[in-house]
């Protein structure tokens, strides 16, 4: 039996986790019962980089928020301090999208390649993949993995050919091109990854379906 | 090809919609593409009744926050003031639960069968139901339903029988015990409604299970 650990930061696709992909996670998951004794999800305790009025899309100066207590919105309050997360007791790890995963746990969405990771998230991340263990990541935070292991050469999607794809060669991996309802795996790297919002106004039956084929890869 | 309104009241299980239910019932809409041409999110643009840290369970009382800005984070964006839901322009509605369903968009919550519906809310709720149209509630949304037609002798579930559910008859109508994984549907008033996190803990691809029959019955 496989102990899954989720990593979300926030609760909205312009400021923490893409809900729907959170969600499609937590769904996905659910469908082996059989194979999963735990499904954690986890966030850090500190201040996301902003907070956005995500009806018009505009960033809110004068509020902040923490992404443990707004991620705690997606995971009806199991979700645990980033800190508390032990890589050897967990058998993979998913991080879905939306922009908090290029702004809250890297500085992807500000430097692009230039960019780096949350020294836990990247500390948990590079002890994972050492032990052989499967990484999966959506949307835009395969981002996250292509700076975590600069150079590694990891097969990554983030859908089309796009500025983020352009991105992450430059870190040394090979972008592929990934339909909505398809998940790509780096079998050798044991790294999987599905597009999601990356194509915007995608339905969300097939984001879904490429998350399903994502956490088939991961468990 | 039929338009579905979706009534969301804040984005969060403790204070608005529940963010799980709410992407269920716009993932099983999704798979309607040859039979829906819209599926809108409105939400009322007023204060939720509280703010609540769903980490700890408290409620923050410094803070405020707007329905309609918040459940921007579940609608992505895609999401319209209730006052400008015309139901003569909509074939069908769904309400998610979360608390928010019973304290933003009605005062079971506090009162019970005592309770009465937003205004706005009761008058598309009534009126639509007088065009014949479908009406669906999810988890605890069954109860704005129940005191909206107070008398008229619906059917509706929340799952077990619970105190909520004896509200519920107190109001005249039928209560129903329903599985997570099932929808109840009263042809004869053309209302669905699904236990949902009713089941506090249910496995969510059988809580989607049961959302994916409701929409079956709204469609």
């Amino acid at each position: 039996m496989k102990k899954i650990g989720v990593i979300l930061c926030g609760c909205g696709y312009k400021d923490g986790s893409e809900i729907h992909e959170s969600v499609g996670v937590l769904w996905a998951l659910s469908q082996y019962s059989g194979k999963i004794s735990s499904i954690q999800c986890f966030a850090a305790d500190d201040m996301q980089a902003d907070v956005v009025n995500c009806l018009i899309g505009q960033p809110v100066a004068a509020e902040r928020r923490n992404m443990l207590v707004e991620s705690a919105r997606i995971a009806r309050g199991n979700v645990l301090p980033l800190s508390q997360m032990k890589p050897s007791e967990y058998d993979g790890l998913i991080i879905p999208g939306g922009f908090g995963a290029a702004k809250n746990l890297c500085t992807f969405a500000y430097k692009g390649s230039g960019g780096s990771v949350r020294k836990d998230l990247a500390d948990i991340l590079i002890t994972m993949h050492k032990q052989g263990k499967p990484l999966g990541a959506i949307c835009i935070a395969p981002a996250i993995l292509a700076l975590a292991f600069k150079g590694k050469s990891f097969e990554l999607t983030v859908g089309a050919k796009s500025e983020a794809s352009a991105e992450i060669e430059k870190l040394g991996h090979k972008h592929i091109v990934c339909k909505v309802n398809e998940a790509h795996f780096d079998r050798k790297n044991n790294i999987a990854s599905t597009p999601a919002y990356m194509y915007d106004g995608a339905p969300l039956n097939e984001i879904f379906e490429g998350i399903r084929k994502l956490v088939g890869y991961i468990i």
